[in-house]
C-alpha cells in the first residue's frame, strides 16, 4: 500500500506540535500544492471546504499508546504519531487558482511542506 | 510513504460498487479487526463512532476524473477509484470487544475484506 504525493502544504508551523491540535480552533492561513501530474484531479473545484488527506512525514510511527495518557491507544485519537501517519484535516478554501493548482485554505495544522497524499470533498458539501 | 495494515474490515458488500454512496445513507453492519500487534492502539476504546481509514484496494488507481462527470476531477469527490485509495468511512460503534480486537460498526460502505490503514477518533466526539 505505496503512496505518492499529489503535492504539499505550506503552512506556518514547522512541525505538528507548533500547531494547534485539530485546525478548526484557529484558521491559520496555508496553500496546499497539486502536482503538475495530477492537475486534472482538480478539474471543476469549486468548493468551499476540502479535507486535506496528508502524511505526517516526521511522526513517530512505532507509537501505540498516548503519551499524555498511556492508558489510551492512540487509536483512540487524531494524534499525527501512529502506526500509518495518514492524517485528515478539514480546511475551508478561501481560494482556487486551477491554473496553479494551488489551493489556498484556512484551518490548516500540518507542518509546513508535509506530503498531501489526497483531497476528498468535504461531507458537508455532500457533493456525492 | 508506505502503510501497513492494522487490520481488515467485515462487511456485506462485495464490491465498493455494491456499498452505498457515503455509508450514513443506510446503517449497514460491518467488523473492524485489528491485528495483534496493534492491540495496544485500542486501549481504552470506547468512543460511538470512529473514522475508518481504509485501503481501497481494488480501486482504479489511474483515475484523475470523475466517470460520470469528465470534467470533475477526483479531488472534488469521496470516489475510491483515485491516485492514492485511502477512504474515510465515519461509522457508528455498536459494541467493542477489546479481547478479540474487534468494534462491531454501523455505517460501513467498504468492500468486505479491506485493509484497514488507521481508526481516528471521531470529530463529534473532541477527544483531542
Amino acid at each position: 500500500m505505496q503512496c505518492e504525493p499529489i503535492g504539499t502544504v505550506s503552512t506556518p508551523f514547522e512541525t505538528t506540535s507548533d500547531a494547534p491540535s485539530q485546525g478548526f480552533h484557529e484558521d491559520s492561513a496555508g496553500v496546499v500544492h497539486v502536482d503538475e501530474a495530477y492537475a486534472a484531479g482538480l478539474s471543476g473545484f469549486d468548493a468551499e471546504s476540502v479535507v486535506v488527506v496528508w502524511w505526517a512525514d516526521r511522526a513517530d510511527r512505532s507509537v501505540l499508546t498516548l503519551d499524555r495518557d498511556p492508558s489510551r491507544g492512540v487509536f483512540t485519537s487524531r494524534s499525527p504519531a501512529r502506526p500509518n501517519p495518514v492524517c485528515l484535516t478539514e480546511c475551508r478554501v478561501v481560494d482556487v487558482d486551477l491554473d496553479a493548482r494551488r489551493l489556498s485554505v484556512r484551518g490548516v495544522d500540518m507542518a509546513d511542506g508535509s506530503p498531501v497524499i489526497d483531497l476528498k470533498a468535504s461531507l458537508r458539501e455532500r457533493v456525492d
